[in-house]
């Protein structure tokens, strides 16, 4: 069986594992006080560019959204999403769980679109009925989107000078953050990033990490006491080094761009084997995540021997799937399938 | 100047105030425990002819919408409604407040459609990927809707059997009841309610009451200890008998639907005159919200000497306003706007 | 029967009814945008001597509670109460329902001490594990207490210095304030409660109204967009003006201060009866409840005929029993009482 | 520099790590669905000889705590605990952001009386006015606690039979169960837990692993679509086979034990080592928590080349301080141990 469901399928990058193991007993204070901690938020801060940046490591995606938009917003405010924006609609209401609604806008193949949000605000500002209705508080955006999809310099740069206009933070969910960057087709770099956001965060878990993610608040505008906060949100590891060791591992010699490269290549290749026999594209992703359109018939059979995610229906006889690489993705891999299909 | 703003501009129907003062100096107990509650509940009863039903009395309706829905919720679970109900849009936000997330679906002039319904939970249910999403706990409709709008007896029952069929709880917000069960066009009557929703509230704020609504679970389907949950919310009153003594009142001799077939027929007779006059209506509300399209130039002319609200723009240079009636709606007031327009 | 159960047995005072009267057809709009909110606030300020006052409505004392301490605590921190405080005990944790907890301190005849809290303050700020507890983040007092006791105005100074000096507002929870400062053994007046506390409330409820209490934020220090969160915590009345009319008619000519010196009265009166009679005071109460020591027996028989609360047992045949009095106790009820004893 | 902070000092025992490196590149389904948590869960199931134990895989305590008292509590309930259980005060208000008060109880080293718990429930279930007051919802007791002690099975059998007589739940907080079950004195068993218990975790991250705590549901009692609920509440990891792992690693050949007895038997020598120097305890611990009075002038002077936890002060010149083993204490560190005292 050939294994393409997701980004997440495997352990960790060797070179993460190889360093937990040669520092497993070295002696360390808990909680992120660690000297691995200082080091990786170090190293991040220089792929930044950004001095100025605090970072603090969490242990998961819908953790890290929660934690985030829930202290920066008010209690009367909300986050503005595209409706297909993950908080709103593969978190099992974890925003909604703090007291905060999601307010949808129209996605476009995932993303926001700048004049959307600016309407949206204009009109809530101007509404004089307004203290009736949730704020809008912040703005948030995935990048790579829930369907691989990425946002420009351009169009970041428009919602973030709406996001200033308004007087709004802009947090960009970065779960597959490597992929976007290692994209060939984008002119978004993370210092482009630290720049045109407030808050961000940096995704492990779907790019060559155990588990973790890096929350970086990008012009010392964290919150007070932000480490009650994820205590208070059950997000504070006791063994916080685990973090640190594998940031520290993935921003040392630029192995978070290589894995994310490396799974850039080989998305590229899944594709063109798809279009080399005829098989259309549902849209054309620039990062690891591949959406085809096959016939319900060869999914079923191709399902036999390949696993990857069914998507949604297209037709009555044809279906959307989704193929994802990752840093662990292999020649022999991309053989197997090229050869099923 | 003459106001036609909203259906809650005035006090309370006299026969209210006269009850409270011919009772303001007895004792009773507190919380809702005094015999005017006991009366009113089981004349409330009787109008709905549903002997197992179990009511409550709180003072508002977001109040009210916030307490029924958290209560009846788990917590993994949101609450269906149309795009445009009161819960989703005007309400800042307390149902999230709670916890949970409103899942929106599209809005007809206000109300849910029974096909969209059953699609989204046929889809939810099919979806193997659930327990990352929101599970569709109770469906949220409002009678009259936030735009005056009725449900049919047959749209009901198909609501009905759909939350049957899934076995979710319905719920009626019912802040205009009285209007909607008066309306000229109407088959819905209060036993068709009681026998088709889970729990609804009869509104008392915006039907001729000081402020008050009736909750109603209409099969013994109170939620355990739901004194304990109003006290909980800030939703218990301490003189819980003004609650009881305005209601019994509403519920003697059938004033509730008395003052409600008056806003009806102001409302009615307002229609037609703006009718006779040439202007077209946005929709043809059957209660006694008005919802009519007016050159800007004359809502800036009117608006010098009547009261009402501004809606939504229409195109360039018309707009919707609406007119409400309400119990106090005098021969005075419609004939000085006849004069008007 | 005779009722000395509570201080809200009865409807309004006569005054506030006539008022309602008075003006129950004129149109206002609605949520405290009326006439008579701006009015009643004035007439607030004016008797507060504190023209920098904001002052906001709400229906009961729970809800003001929650919804004032929400809005000025942040999510880590909670509210320092003495163990016997409303907010700790008797609001079916209307606290933590918003988030937060209540760290309870020791009472003292219901009363919190300024040098535990400045201990306890103290102490919090010198832990460096503090990250991993609650913050205390503002203070919580009743004024009269729970006990009916009332802080002295060097105790509220003191208590006030503290606040001062670690930064945390100081809250006044004033459900029976117009007791406390009519009492005959007080030298804290309305004034010093404005100069020495950030925020408090005015009760209504207890105190003649039908319902309502007045928030008073001292000195420009309501959180932005107060009415949005009066909205989402459900506490904002459409009919606003209930609320304003209530308040307007309290504060004029001093009938605010009138009734509540007319409640102390009857409760020394009250008090001096079962003293004469040689029952003991379980603690010699400054304002309108009354803690008297009563043997078993004579409870079950008194119960017959009149009416009051019990508060706790004492030893084996003898009890604390609580005796209320009002702006509405009678001279004829008194009398009643005292052939009883 | 020698640390004996606490148990989480290190990385994971060794055969975790080895274990993690040898399954690294499998390929397999995410969030708990693989084939090692299915084989950690059947073996913790035999290790508790409980063959209807429902078992889940979490990150961290406070996580699992919030997680599990916010699931099994009605809105209107809370947990009751211990003055010092790690809910009440080292979690920075994580079970009051689920909105559950915990009503705290006196502790006497740590522990909480089964008398005080029976008179309390049975106080607040003989109070006419409880609707007022927080449910008590379930019970909270840390095994071992906070202080290093243990219950009895006596005790914990008398606690488990209240919890049973009022219907409610009774949970066990194991963060450091293993020290609790290889302590030299107690007589309570996994199994014993597991029969008295309703709901109990199993530590992990204090006991060996990475991170990781298993939940255990002793009875078919797990609340409805759990996995939405620790989806809601941000802990479901990804790549949940780090947990299965883990645990299935620690409960092959009894490793769980086998590390756990490793640490009660240094901590009996740690302790020894300072008895036979003249050191007083402040309390005879019976796991690995060991609380040692010391001088002051001492604790400054060790405290150069030895790291331990301060844990208060016991007069003007003593204070007591926590000394902590774990699996991976060292003869070498504690023969140093012994050189410096």
């Amino acid at each position: 069986m050939w294994y393409f469901d997701s980004d997440y399928l495997e352990g960790a990058h060797p070179k993460i594992l190889e360093r937990l193991l040669a520092t497993n007993l070295e002696q360390t204070p808990g909680y992120g006080e660690d000297h691995y901690c200082t080091s990786a938020k170090e190293k991040i801060r220089t792929a930044c560019e950004c001095p100025d940046a605090d970072i603090y490591f969490t242990v998961g995606g819908t953790q890290t959204n929660a934690l985030i938009i829930d202290s920066l917003l008010h209690s009367y405010e909300g986050v503005v999403s595209a409706q297909t924006g993950h908080v709103n609609v593969h978190e099992t209401g974890a925003i909604e769980f703090t007291g905060h609604k999601v307010l949808p806008l129209p996605q476009y193949e995932g993303k926001l679109s700048a004049d959307d949000l600016s309407a949206y605000l204009k009109s809530f500002w101007q509404n004089g009925d307004r203290e009736h209705m949730v704020f809008p508080g912040m703005v948030y955006i995935s990048h790579p989107t829930e369907y691989g999809t990425l946002y420009t310099k351009e169009e970041l740069t428009a919602i973030h000078e709406i996001c200033r206009a308004y007087q709004i933070p802009l947090y960009l969910d970065g779960a597959r953050l490597g992929y976007g960057l290692m994209s060939h087709r984008t002119d978004v770099t993370l210092p482009d990033i630290c720049r045109l956001c407030d808050v961000f965060y940096i995704g492990g878990t779907k790019v060559g990490a155990l588990f973790g993610e890096a929350a970086v608040f990008t012009h010392r505008n964290t919150p007070a006491h932000f480490t009650a906060l994820i205590k208070q949100h059950g997000a504070l590891l006791a063994k916080g080094r685990m973090l640190g060791i594998q940031f520290d591992t993935l921003f040392t010699d630029g192995l978070y761009f290589e894995i994310s490269a490396h799974a850039i290549d080989t998305a590229e290749r899944l594709k063109d084997m798809f279009v080399k026999k005829g098989y259309a594209l549902f849209m054309d992703s620039p990062t690891n995540q591949q959406f085809i359109i096959l016939e319900n018939d060869l999914i079923e059979k191709l399902s036999k021997e390949v696993s990857f995610s069914y998507w949604e229906p297209l037709d009555d006889h044809r279906s959307v799937v989704r193929f994802a690489t990752s840093w662990a993705t292999t020649e022999e891999q991309l053989n197997a399938l090229e050869a099923l299909i």
